[in-house]
């Protein structure tokens, strides 16, 4: 058991609560949830509302040129790498009030629990807010964390564009979160991540913890198609090359692969660019992204090796060509032990159920394990829900996940 | 024999191709040939320059409801039903210089021809522009030559909205192409197209005229595919209802279809569009126009009773729901014997080759042909590259096919 836990404290939930009730008002979606895509209008509000809560809770705000957010809660020893706790406060285009921004949220509150009770941590405490963790507008997700992780460089994330052409890089200028901070490339004492856990089983087991021990093993694949432009009508099938069914045969195929490996396998493409795309018209250009996913690494190899194989197969029907032009995966980085031990150790000091979890979805937290000791915590969610307009969670389990995140979290700033 | 054939008349070739090579300057294309999509700011500039030259060769110019314009060389009996001639001025995205075009300026040179030579036909002429044949922007194509044969009404036309919902009627009104003519509900004598071939048969046979006899029958289904949003990682196989991947086994099964009809039959898709079409998101809707074609009626219904069957088992595949929401054919329309007789009649008084075509691409000449006696008239073309910036014509075979459509058109209206 470590010894500087302190279940005696707790969070302001009715603060918390009402903080996230406020963040819940910008950037409102169709369906009463949150359309707050990264570097929107909606984003910077959002931004500028957390900004000004950090800065009233006595931190000092930070912002590098990926446009991720520090707000830092000086320790006794500011020089030693600071415990940093975060998440995103960007959504889908119809997504929920809670995925990323409980985590971001919570982290503020743990700042200002301190700060009420006048508490100030052997090491410092950074909470981080990451640019489009939902990558929803600028494919692909979780882009400036990995550029903080070292994976990408800062002009690859200020490269990328939208679907109307316009680039990260002048996007996160106009919205006034260009800063001037580097991205990463400074020592972590640790980071902290709570998420809600966006599938069921904690709710299904009644528990309030969940201790993510390992992710699904994801392997993603931009493929691309290459045809011929030609007049729907007169041109005769085996003069055809059209690039649009050729990534229809691919994805059909795709699908297939991953019905082989259900339920614990799955493959998922969810986005095709086409062009021209117009009515008589036969596209020379597709691309689609797909990605496979196992519990064991060896089992998405798997899945992996049959899509390269359904991609030519799909390209020698429609007689186009085809390339792979990115590929990442996700999913083998090892959460570390002792910080998941303290999440443990603070749930069963306040009497709080948990359980140990696997995850399926990517969060920041993947990549930042790649350079700093990570847990990542879930808390429980209402019918597995998510990036839904109705997403939702139990608010008093959630009260005792964001009590023992809190407890960790001082605690590993005190050691 | 007709006998009141001019074959000593010719229009002036020199002037016809410096026009046509004026409209290959209005809208050019990335690749030099034209990006003139209906109702765009170049549209407008084509459709001015165009009433210019109408109205400077003498014409009476009235604009429709539809956008269509029509340029009236008044006959010596102007109460009697106008013979009209003519194809339209817009393009495909990347489209050629001819397709449309030629059939659009051949008509205002056979009106040029005959003020050249002060002759007055017993009935009018009327050279007609119809609006948004191609249905590159607003889908669906040859759609105001629809409204005008009456077979879908003014209002649909003006509620057809673009890929960025614009709205047609607005964007009609905005280059101010909104006539007030009513669309139709007027008698034609008749009703002459020239158009380019857009295959390579006339080339291949050494023929400068070719007379449709008839067109493939072309059955088009408009499908939609509901679906349900859900995050692609955490959602297990068989939870999900991705639209896109329900279209993409659908598209799949199509094309298969297509194949089993080679080389005649012929199934085609060009355009998907999905929504929220987001990485990391189960789509929830996506729409395909599919169609299938075949000279012979019954072997196209046989083609299209096959997709409705793939249709359902695609949905089934997906666990998505589907429904059937446009449904249109073409090809069936029987073209008037006696103007492809007096077509033909022409081509042998001036010894210019022949032969009677099908035609497999839909032209405004189907729809005109259910309320005039109709001929369509094909000129030849290079390689049978169209719909593509590519596009081109041999000029002296063409030059043969203007004098003799020239022919036919003055006989008609002499008749």
């Amino acid at each position: 058991m470590h010894s500087n836990l302190r279940p005696n404290l707790s969070i302001n939930s009715d603060r918390l609560w009402s903080t996230i009730d406020r963040s819940a008002e910008i950037g409102v979606g169709k369906a009463g949830g949150l359309r707050r895509v990264a570097l929107s209008e909606d984003d910077k509000v959002m931004r500028d509302q957390f900004v000004e809560w950090c800065e009233s809770a006595g931190c000092n705000v930070t912002v590098d040129a990926a446009g991720n957010i520090f707000a830092r809660r000086v320790g006794r020893e500011n020089e030693l790498p600071p415990v940093v706790v975060g998440s995103h406060l960007d959504t889908q285009a119809a997504g929920g009030r809670f995925d990323g921004i409980l985590g971001v949220l919570s982290g503020l509150e743990i700042l200002r629990t301190l700060a009420d009770h006048n508490i100030t941590t052997r090491r410092s405490i950074e909470v981080v807010n990451w640019t489009n963790e939902e990558g929803a507008r600028f494919a692909p997700p979780m882009a400036a964390s990995c550029v903080f992780a070292g994976l990408q460089s800062i002009d690859w994330l200020h490269d990328l564009h939208d679907d109307d052409g316009i680039r990260f890089g002048d996007e996160l200028a106009r919205i006034g979160y260009l800063g001037d901070a580097t991205v990463g490339g400074r020592e972590l004492d640790s980071y902290f991540e709570l998420h809600i856990e966006q599938d069921s089983l904690m709710e299904a087991a009644g528990k309030s913890v969940g201790i993510v021990t390992g992710g699904y093993y994801s392997h993603a694949l931009t493929c691309v198609f290459h045809g011929e432009c030609a007049h729907t009508g007169p041109t005769e099938m085996k003069l055809r090359k059209n690039a649009m069914i050729g990534a229809s045969y691919f994805l059909a195929a795709v699908n297939d692969i991953g019905w082989q490996y259900e339920p614990i396998g799955r493959t998922s493409a969810s986005r095709m660019q086409i062009w021209p795309n117009k009515f008589g018209i036969l596209p020379e250009y597709t691309e689609v992204t797909v990605d496979m996913r196992h519990k064991e690494r060896a089992i998405t190899d798997e899945m992996v090796n049959k899509t390269r194989v359904a991609l030519a197969e799909a390209a020698k029907k429609a007689n186009v060509e085809t390339e792979i032009t990115a590929e990442w995966t996700f999913g083998d980085e090892i959460f570390d032990a002792d910080c998941a031990q303290l999440v443990r150790d603070a749930a069963v000091a306040r009497g709080v159920s948990q359980m140990d979890i696997t995850s399926i979805a990517g969060h920041d937290a993947y990549y930042i394990s790649r350079i700093a000791p990570t847990a990542l915590v879930f808390s429980p969610c209402i019918n597995g829900i998510t990036h839904n307009e109705a997403e939702d969670v139990p608010r008093e389990a959630t009260n005792q996940a964001v009590n023992v995140f809190f407890d960790a979290v001082v605690a590993r700033a005190d050691r």
